[in-house]
Formats: structure tokens, C-alpha cells, sequence
């Protein structure tokens, strides 16, 4: 942890679902120059025999200005004529597959059965839609959030859509992250960062499954850009998803601080709600600074205000 | 070709596109008892990772009610959504994949690659949907139409949909049908059939392949069952796609006589429309026995009283 700050190098942000997403957005339009996008893959699933990877398609589809506003993910004015029809057939609707989703959904299974690796097929898509990033998944290997639960053990989808995250959460595991190796350009692009952001998504399946990654955390740790992490949780509340449950029930403190204390070997800076400005003092104790500021990306421009304050706090 | 009707026998048709289905949804209607669909599937390819068999299709969807009236094949108030994305990802759009339609090719890939046979499959979709006639593919084994042109050698859909039928026709190969296999209970339900009927599908390329499987059209000529065909052309015009060109391309007679010359060796009688009165002692020369009648199947009612005059003229 680092002194010199490589002009040439990109801001690096490790992203999960829509709040790495919208902060991407908003790290763009900060406008620091290059920016890549390591995503988290571990959500990762096959359905109908389509792969789908839903945190690279929030980011494409949130960075190329096709996302769903309302919820953040999926495409706009999407529709569901295909999935009524799959109903039709007896098949299981839980995963609400959007017409135009599907297409990305098609493009992408197609490619990968021809042999192009995930990290190709997502440059491609970037690549044609315009993505102002450069979006590598953390892996080409399959790895996979497995939920262990009362009931048992849950694919992550299974967990997080079909249950809606009703069942407690006992342990969480990343199958295959032992055996995964780093994308191609991970590893080099945090190694020549400029700065390396741990986004406002879920530190345990959102940031946890990259930082799994054997190289990953390694590479973070010995690059000579500062680390800033991002807390997604305000006020003890997730803004969207399980976090905050999810912290409680695996033993963390469900606050800003216990995602700091997650974060306290890997990050120099640590970005808080003001709502939250009373834990400012135990993340210093932690040897991080914090920064306190509104965290809340209820819009873009407030996205763009988050990624500078950030950015700024990397100095 | 045989004087008895086993009564417990079904009906059985072979079948090709919309005029087959047509067909079909008349002899539902006219009620004869068990019915069998033997279906081409030399039209089957794989488009986008996903395997689409089109005359299957327009058969299940005309018999369970779902079929787009207008054009005779797809669904119903299919919508574009996912192919409009599909443009916007670089990808082609000349195969126009609806919505709708899409959820049948997504379910019966998935059961492909997970081993089921293209009958069981076929047999699964006819149970869900509610379908009153057994449809079997001719074949489990992959047959492919391919179209000799000028310009080379065209896949079927590149010739049908892509080209719009443009090309001229040079000849017709089915790739693969030397080595296919009947598909399970083809060959026993001909072997057991009440009557035999060769729908009014394009006698090339629709009726063609099922023939060119090797044991279906010898199986026809030894089971006891009389059998019918039905000419799709009507004073020298194909109701629907090329069949009168690419017969006049081939070097058949464009006419109602030249389908019952290809069929003459096979069939016991041939129906032709109204319009076609004066082919008739032409079709009795060839030892087939003429009946003339209104082939246009315009609505339901229509081909109802096209398939009661086929079943009585078998009796």
C-alpha cells in the first residue's frame, strides 16, 4: 500500500449487482479517465439452458443506458411474452426472463458453446453496445454462491430469487473459487491501477466471491494504487438486497463499521453515510480513513458526486 | 396395397408446413379416430444455439390452438421484442424469431442436450399443449434439406426464409437421410394404419424427406392400408411457398398431375381440386384413382370437408 499513483493506469472498481453498478455510472461520468470494471461472477447460473450472468448484465445494461430504471436491473420496457409462454409449457417461472434480456441471454450461451471465453464474449457485448468500461469478470472459471441455510444448501439464484432470501443464512460458499484463475487483465490492471474501488455492492457475495479468486486480494494488496471501499449499507440497512441480514446472520455487525472491519486489511479509505458519522471514529481505529458523505445514488448525479468525493479521498 | 382396414388402426398422415397442419386440423375435425402425424424434419436447424424444427412447430401449434391464423405458422400475437434486442447485439435477424415461439425452441433444446430424443420431446410439448393427434418426427437422427443453386449449395432456411426462395432450384438433397432411422412407432404405425394419407404439403421438400428415410416409403407400400394424396397445387399454383417452381425447376410437370406422378408408384388415390377436373383421367392413367373436390382449405370448416372426402374416398 502504496505512494505513486500511476497516471497511465485505470481507476479499478471490483463491482457486484446495481449498486456497483450505478456507481460505475457515476464513476464515468466523474470522468477519471479509463475505468475497469471487475465483476463479480459467483451469481452466475444456468436456466433453460441459457448462462446467465446477472452482475455483468446490470453492468453492460446500466453503463449503455438499456437498464430498468425502476429496479435497476433487466432492460427497459422489457416484456414477458417468452416466459408466459415457457408457463404454458410447465415450465418454472420464478426467474422472470424479460424478452430482451433473453437476447443477451441467447448471444452469450451461443458464444461460449462456440468456445469463446466469458471474459471475450463480454468485450464483445461492450464492445457493440457502447460500454464506456472495460468490464472483465472476475473468472472464466465457473464459480458458484452456494447458500447454506436450515433447509439445506441453496444455489445462489435459488436463495436470492426463488426464496426471495427468506431462508436464514448459515454459511456462505464460493464452489470452484479454489480452482478459479483471475480473468485475463485482471491481475494487470489492478497491478497498474490508478486507484482500486471496492464498490457499493454486498461484501459478502457481491465483493467476497471476487476477492475469492486465488491472485485477486494478493494483487490489491501489493499494488501501489490506494484502496477505497465503499459501505452499501446506511444506516444499518441495505439499500437493496440481503446485506444487512445477511452481516447479522454470519456474525458480522450489520452497520457501516462491520463492512469496514470486512474490508480493514485491503482498503486505505473507507466511504460512510453521513447518517453514519457516529462509526467515522471506529473506522479510524481500524487504521482506514473514513470519509463521510451521502452515499445514497438515488440518481445519477448523485452517483457522479459519490464516485468524485471518492476518487478525491484517494489523493 | 391392400383390400382390408384394420378399424383399430389410426389414420395416418405424412405431414410437412402449413398445408399439412391445415390438413390435419380438418381430420381432427372429421373425427375419424385415432389420428398419427408422421412429420418432416429435414427443415430443422439450429439458429442463435437454438434448435428450431419449423413443421413440427406449425403442426403443434395449428392442432393446440395457438397457431398465428394469418400467416399459418408462428404463434398468435407473437411479439419481436427479443429479436429487435437480438439486432441491437450485431447479431442477424432474417430468421424472425417471436417471442412467444421462442419459449418452444429454449424448452426443446434444453431437453435435446440433456439427451431426450426429438420424439419424446415432441411427445412431451403435444401432451402439455393438449395436442388430440400423436406427432412423430419422421426421424430422431438430424436430416437437412439442402437446395442446389447457381450461387451453390443454400441450407433449407437460407433458401426458404433467408432468400426468400429466390434461387433457382438445380436439386434437392436431403444430407443425412441415407443413414436415418424412422423415429420410434413410425414404422408401426404404418404398418398398422386404417388409411394413409399424404397431406398437402410441397411433394419436394416437405413430403420428400419423410419418403427418403430409408424403410417409411416401403413401409407405406406394404402396409394393408389404402393410401390418399392430396396435391397442394391448384391450377398449376402452390397455395403457400415454392412448391409449383421448384417442380417446373426440377423438371416436374407444375401441376396437380405432375405431384401424382411422383406419388403414383405409392398412392391408390389422388385428389385434386376442381379447378384441376381436366388432370383427372391423366391421374386415372396412371393407375391411381382421381377424385376431384375443393382442396382450398380457406378456413377449418374447408379442410373438415376436404379430410371427410379423403377418409371416404379410402374407404
Amino acid at each position: 500500500m502504496p505512494q505513486e499513483i500511476p497516471p497511465s493506469g485505470s481507476v479499478v472498481a471490483l463491482a457486484g449487482g446495481v449498486g456497483g453498478a450505478k456507481f460505475l455510472r457515476g464513476l464515468v461520468a466523474a470522468a477519471p479517465g479509463a475505468i475497469t470494471a471487475i465483476v463479480n461472477t459467483a451469481d452466475d447460473f444456468t436456466h433453460q439452458g441459457l448462462r446467465i450472468t446477472p452482475d455483468i448484465d446490470t453492468v453492460v445494461y446500466t453503463l449503455s443506458g438499456l437498464v430498468n430504471e425502476q429496479t435497476g436491473w433487466g432492460v427497459a420496457d422489457d416484456s414477458t411474452a417468452c416466459l408466459e409462454m415457457l408457463g404454458r409449457l410447465g415450465e418454472p417461472t420464478w426467474f422472470r426472463l424479460g424478452d430482451r434480456d433473453l437476447a443477451m441471454h441467447l448471444v452469450r450461451t451461443r458464444l461460449l458453446r462456440e468456445g469463446l471465453a466469458l471474459s471475450a464474449v463480454t468485450e464483445r457485448v461492450r464492445a457493440v453496445l457502447g460500454v464506456p468500461v472495460r468490464v472483465l469478470p472476475m473468472s472464466d472459471d465457473e464459480v458458484a454462491t452456494e447458500i447454506e441455510t436450515p433447509e439445506g444448501v441453496l444455489a445462489f439464484q435459488d436463495y436470492f430469487v426463488r426464496q426471495a432470501c427468506r431462508p436464514a443464512v448459515r454459511g456462505v460458499r464460493f464452489r470452484g473459487a479454489r480452482e478459479a484463475r483471475p480473468a485475463p487483465g485482471v491481475l494487470d490492471a489492478i497491478a497498474g491501477a490508478r486507484a482500486i474501488i471496492l464498490c457499493p455492492s454486498n461484501p459478502i457475495v457481491s465483493i467476497g466471491p471476487i476477492l475469492a479468486v486465488p491472485g485477486i486480494a494478493g494483487a490489491i494488496a501489493a499494488s501501489p494504487a490506494r484502496v477505497a471501499a465503499v459501505s452499501p449499507i446506511i444506516g444499518g440497512k441495505a439499500i437493496k438486497g440481503p446485506a444487512d441480514r445477511m452481516l447479522r446472520e454470519l456474525g458480522h455487525d450489520p452497520t457501516a463499521a462491520g463492512v469496514a472491519r470486512i474490508y480493514a486489511g485491503l482498503a486505505n479509505v473507507f466511504v460512510l453515510d453521513r447518517v453514519d458519522r457516529a462509526l467515522a471514529d471506529e473506522v479510524r481505529e481500524m487504521g482506514v480513513k473514513p470519509i463521510v458523505t451521502d452515499t445514497l445514488m438515488a440518481d445519477p448525479s448523485r452517483a457522479r458526486a459519490l464516485a468524485r468525493t471518492v476518487l478525491e479521498g484517494l489523493r
